[in-house]
């Protein structure tokens, strides 16, 4: 318990860091890595969010090189910057390490943190690092926009509007399926699968279409983090609104419908209630739908019309055949 | 692993929080709990870090009932910011939930984490909750400053300063003693004992007296949670300095000596590299010491020489016979 091990890694990982961190960070940072805390100068409004990652309950250390998981954890957290519009400012760390996680290993796990804030324009200022009896990490995101307005919260929306989501969904479950069942990957071809499961763990934070549909006039957003029927129910619920879903118009990723049937289940499962695809659903003014369309793909997504708002409460997941399905997601915990 | 049960605590954690949380933030809140990320309006400077804590490690359930342990997840965050002489502002707070540890014993836990929200004029904006193998917390603080100046880093030192600490050392090793050996507490008296393991349990940050240091011309800080000796060589490093430190003029809270004469360890132990306390480490121009004293004094705590910087590196702790000990802390990850 008493060494030099952890300022020696704490040393090491900065190095890492700073040397990989050349993107500049959006606020002036006046004291970063190294000290007690950070100090920024935030210009604007700052939208912050916190989001855990636990070994055997988000990731597998058997399925996810380490670099996978640093990449997973702070696409997770940027993410919610994403459903805001935000742009990504800061993001600090705090690391569990399991007494079988060596320091190479740990080195590669920031080596994936830092590739993902290279590509997204995030500083990492600081973390805490700890023992712990299995991989975790938090990480806490920083974003920076110029006004509240220019934030897209889940409340805004209104009955009649519009309800579309980015990208395509289920490839995350796909992907997770394939790596719980590796016969599934005989049902399609090896560049799907690998792209399924690249899904599952290096997912993509939908940054730049977030930030295109804050302009275009979203009125709500949410990442697809739980599960399309379960996020929704967050918007229905925070704007006071009830939201209808057609199920067959989900965009559903290359290769899900193929694992879907080989596996033998509902592909509605997966691009419903699957989750982990980290698209963003937004609810807008139909008037806007073509413009936003346009936003997102030149950020080189698509946007895909998926349902409405209407008065009442509630999400409504309808089938082809005209039945109703209630929403369900991934939850973390059971219910007591 | 599907079910309303965690979208169902999280309401109810932040009720809890909403009903604690009436001390206003002091960066303005457009969006906070409930959606994908917080936003406010920061003036000055923030002033940002995390801290994490985990079961077995820095606490055992045992030993902590739920709400000792959220306050001490709080605390120790806000540590980092008095050692900044930073004003507290906001809290994010990730909670990794094992099976066993019930939604009565979250909510116990949130009232620790509001109870100190309250004392300290923090508003806990936001979180994630996951299952978990062990109780876990990483709490991510804000405060805010005037500026960049206002902040007091560990950096700043020079040789021929003078090196104080506020408060009393020693209390919280001397309570983890008691609470490892309970026949220990037969050397000393009840009350005596209670505070001791309190210090252990409950500890408080020393914001007051952080922020009073930083207006009386501190050129270093830092908090004592690795140990005296682990925190100081993190400042020497910083600021290019030597520091000496007597190890008879460390002031012990009152306990301390009993407790180490009946464990048969060095009082140095405890005082030098027991860590946990949270007291602020501070360099200074002499010439400022009696104006620091008396603004620490106002704030409820004592100021005390302890040493002083010189040219060189590293940290000498000498003891009353002239010998010297390489500076000990508690390391919470094993040199590899």
């Amino acid at each position: 318990m008493r060494g030099e091990g952890e300022f020696g890694l704490i040393a090491r990982l900065t190095e890492r860091l700073r040397s990989a961190g050349r993107s500049p960070t959006r606020a002036p940072v006046h004291f970063g890595l190294g000290d007690d805390a950070a100090v920024t100068a935030p210009a604007g409004v700052t939208v912050t969010s916190t989001d855990a990652l636990v070994e055997g309950i988000h990731f597998r250390r058997e399925w996810s090189p380490p670099a996978s998981i640093g990449r997973k954890a702070l696409a997770a957290a940027l993410s919610d910057l994403a459903a805001m519009g935000s742009e990504p400012g800061e993001a600090y760390v705090a690391l569990g390490i399991p007494e079988d996680f060596d320091e190479a290993a740990c080195l590669e796990l920031y080596d994936g943190i830092a590739a993902v804030a290279v590509d997204t324009g995030t500083a990492v200022l600081g973390g805490d690092l700890t023992r712990s009896p299995v991989l975790m990490l938090a990480v806490t995101v920083v974003g920076h926009a110029a006004s509240p307005e220019a934030v897209v919260g889940r409340d805004g929306a209104s009955p009649g509007e519009a309800v579309a989501v980015t990208g395509e969904l289920g490839g995350a479950a796909a992907g997770l399926l394939l790596l719980e069942r590796p016969d599934l990957r005989r049902s399609l071809d090896a560049r799907m699968a690998d792209e399924l499961v690249g899904r599952q763990l290096e997912p993509a934070p939908r940054i730049a279409a977030g930030s295109a549909l804050a302009s275009a006039g979203a009125t709500a957003m949410i990442d697809v983090s739980d599960g399309l029927g379960a996020d929704a129910s967050q918007v229905a619920a925070a704007s006071g609104v009830r939201v209808t879903v057609e199920l067959e118009r989900l965009p559903a990723q290359p290769g899900v419908l193929d694992v879907a049937a080989a596996a033998a289940v509902d592909p509605a499962d997966l691009t419903s209630a699957g989750g982990e695809d980290y698209e963003l659903l937004v609810v807008l003014p139909a008037a806007r739908v073509r413009t936003a369309a346009a936003a997102v793909r030149s950020t080189g997504s698509g946007l895909t019309v998926v349902g409405e708002t209407g008065p009442g409460e509630g999400v409504e997941l309808r089938g082809r055949d005209g039945s109703i399905r209630p929403p369900a997601g991934f939850v973390h915990l059971p219910a007591r």
